[in-house]
């Protein structure tokens, strides 16, 4: 019996440099503001080669032995299951290089939490910070921490 | 752009009791021999309610806040992606009690290690004993940890 099921495979990084997080202000239309940077996935493409290289595309670092913090995920306006696999890198190289995808910054997790997120980006920030917490469920009026 | 792709969602999961870890004598012809017990997760189903009955269907046992140590993932026959997501639970109430899917032992990390283990679960382990490693991908002859 075949069980699979359409889904779009995503990752988001945070990268911290000392008491510093870089943060994305995402120009994407459908969920602009502050975020982490990442994004899709290809096919056969391991999460791991996957984050080192959006990474790399949106903002000029390279990082190094991304931990997987854990995953959210929520289901889109097709009803299908949207993943976006969580990572922290503390090691990295290169020089910040803006993109296309927004303007970076890095700020402390203080000031990162004061200002204004991306939609319910202020949910999936436990999953990054309590390291008790590894899923962030949304689907329809659902909003669970796990 | 849909940027979806067929995904087989499993989970599997390292039930801890002291120094003793709960394993699954597997029947499946497919992937038969010894495992950590766990299965496939529904539709609209999160990842820990999956994990938590699947490991409630195939032990008995009731696991709470079961931790997300990283996942795994494979190109299956039909070239689509399946993914397993690895947890560790360490608390846990409730009486064993066997299914079909196979027999149940608690064994010590080393007699594991010494046991003739279903094809490739020696390379998991990594994922669950190391806190450095996150991910296993297995594809064609490309066999991986991160």
């Amino acid at each position: 019996m075949n069980r699979t099921e359409p889904v779009t495979l995503t990752n988001m990084c945070m990268i911290k440099n000392g008491n510093k997080i870089l943060v994305l202000d995402r120009n994407d239309p459908v969920w602009p503001g502050l975020t982490f940077p990442g994004g899709h996935v290809d096919k056969h493409e391991s999460f791991h080669d996957s984050v080192v290289r959006e990474i790399k595309e949106e903002t000029g670092l390279t990082i190094k032995n991304p931990h997987l913090a854990g995953v959210k995920q929520f289901y889109d306006k097709n009803n299908e299951r949207y993943l976006v696999f969580f990572y922290i890198a503390t090691d990295f190289s290169g020089s910040l290089q803006e993109s296309d995808e927004g303007k970076l910054s890095w700020l402390t997790k203080d000031e990162l939490e004061h200002h204004k997120l991306a939609y319910n980006f202020d949910h999936d920030l436990p999953v990054y910070f309590d390291e008790k917490i590894s899923e962030h469920m949304l689907d329809g009026k659902r909003d669970e921490l796990f």
